[in-house]
């Protein structure tokens, strides 16, 4: 066990940004939140997965709904601990660690506020080692762990809980209530033991997540290559560098979708790279040639800052690098595909591992 | 204490759907589920409001959504009983007896069935009066009685709980999970003690219900006249006689919302009424004058037979009898007024009570 301080969170927000693929939310908010949870509760215990005792009791804490919102309604941190308190009262036990579902600006360092205040571990792992848009979308799903009971609540004081059949019906009746909570809500799910949790997700997104925030910053402040050192910290490789043309987004359905076209640079001088996202980047074409899909990450990074652009911070006019990086093996399988490959979304192409066109 | 048997629910179901205003369900369909419990688990007693222990835990079983949906998916039965052991786990706690949120030919009997399979008391009694469609609109919230905790369930085993920070906000949730679940789910909500239901619900419904339609059943069979019989049982006025010329229905965010124009015979012959519904028929209309409106009940009935007609049930054709019956004093408050007068529905005119019309 560790303890994560305010620079460690400062880095984790960062990388995390790089993991979520243009969704997770924002990393300065991310990072503020943090930051204030452990300057006023002191530094968060992080638990290895090996050393959670099978018995403990652990479920993650995150928020759901569309970024385009969360940028402007910020979560108090209230909303984060009255879903997990829901789903602990629910559940007649207490919750002895919480984790992230997803890696992202927000969704890495919100159950690192809610550890904080309620002076519980933090486990380093999550459900998916990026992010994705929809609930049932986390490796728990493919070892048969059900998302409910499933905690939510918004900012006013309501809050839900979903019992369902199975994860597909937790999405439906989840987001129709974040709609009607404002577009984004604060949850709790995924509860089960350290014994499941340890086969069932994706272990050292944490560390990871900090290890690359801190490769950027020291890149950074050493005025080194900050694109070269993130493309080694995550096994990644860069598929576009470009302009951004146009963005078009809109929020449907709880979920920000869109698309973003990008203009090459340099050696990329001519072409054209489309971006496809809801929530997430899922998809990046060179006409109808799918360079980069789901489940691989597709992350934008900012050329002269080296800092990763969400979905919701493009603008025209950014000069920007396009990077994909290879997913967990856990996405690869016939499962994994099917829940979050590029058919689920709607792209009528089979998957190619991001390092066999790049590698 | 009494026990309702088989011809008691039969007689209930036929002058619920009176009470009913055209909705709270269809009354065959609510007769036969009744029938059924009786005679699979015996007859049900019924309590007083007087009898009713003051620590004793009460909460209605309803249906709600679109009833014109109800027609075409019948409830089992099952999801009933799953909502309401949802909401007695949720509050640690058995509930003691059960009791109608409103009148109507199914809203009246699914709590009967709940009490016969769950072998507990239904008390006599129901929230409206009469059949309203959306949640708040129970004089529980007049007595300051929270809707939360609020258990849904469906056919397929999903279940939910709400807790809102009020009555409108449980309205909102439950109609978005409504329409998830198929445009109808089964609920139970309003729980509370003996001593707080004694003075914020409206007593005898269910016996008054039982009264109508054996008034109605008496007449049909001695072929006296059955209009005049329900006219002098619910202290009503025959506001309108005509035939149905034009049904416009579309069910809309969990809702059947509609018009009925009826073209008149007899004293009425050459005038129109028009008849605008939200499940529950809320304002009768000739030209720009309002005749009968919410709070008081608006009530068809088909002459040829005597039955009462719900809003899906009108038929081009049918010839009918609207009645004005004027609703309990506990909604001729202000505070009723502004949630269930005419103006909340959207019609910009003020409440005068049936019987000064045409008393």
């Amino acid at each position: 066990m560790r303890y994560l301080d305010v620079q460690n969170v400062k880095d984790l927000a960062l990388g995390a940004a790089v993991l979520g693929t243009g969704g997770g939310g924002d990393p300065y908010i991310g990072m503020l939140m943090a930051v204030h949870a452990i300057e006023t509760h002191g530094p968060v215990p992080l638990l290895s997965l090996e050393e959670v005792d099978d018995d403990l009791l652990v479920a993650p804490s995150a928020m759901m709904g569309a970024p385009t919102v969360m940028v402007e309604k910020l979560p108090r941190g209230s909303e984060a601990i009255h879903a997990f308190q829901a789903l602990s009262a629910f559940l007649g036990r207490p919750i002895g660690a919480t984790m992230s579902i997803e890696a992202g600006g927000l969704n890495s360092t919100i159950p690192l506020t809610v550890a904080a205040e309620l002076g519980i571990p933090m486990v380093d792992c999550d459900g998916m080692g990026r992010a994705f848009p929809e609930i049932p979308m986390v490796t728990h799903t493919l070892y048969g762990i059900s998302a409910t009971p499933f905690a939510m609540a918004d900012e006013r004081g309501n809050s839900v809980i979903l019992e369902t059949i199975d994860n597909h019906w937790t999405e439906r009746f989840a987001r129709s209530v974040t709609v009607d909570m404002g577009a984004t809500a604060l949850i709790a799910c995924y509860s089960t033991t350290g014994e499941r949790l340890k086969e069932a997700v994706i272990p050292g997104t944490i560390t990871l997540a900090e290890t690359i925030g801190r490769t950027i910053r020291e890149a950074q402040a050493s005025h080194a290559d900050v694109l070269a050192a993130v493309l080694e910290v995550t096994g990644g490789f860069e598929v576009f560098r470009g302009k951004v043309a146009d963005v078009q987004r809109r929020t449907v359905a709880g979920f920000a979708r869109g698309e973003a076209r990008f203009e090459g640079i340099e050696a990329h001088q001519g072409e054209t790279l489309s971006l496809h996202f809801q929530n997430e980047n899922l998809v990046a074409m060179q006409g109808d040639q799918v360079l980069v899909s789901v489940p691989d990450l597709i992350t934008v990074l900012d050329l002269e800052t080296g800092q990763p652009i969400t979905t919701e911070g493009l603008r025209y006019g950014f000069r920007v690098a396009v990077l994909g990086i290879p997913c967990s093996p856990k996405w690869r399988t016939p499962e994994g595909l099917k829940l979050v490959g590029p058919r689920y979304f709607g792209y009528d192409v089979g998957y190619v591992p991001v390092e066999e066109r790049f590698g």
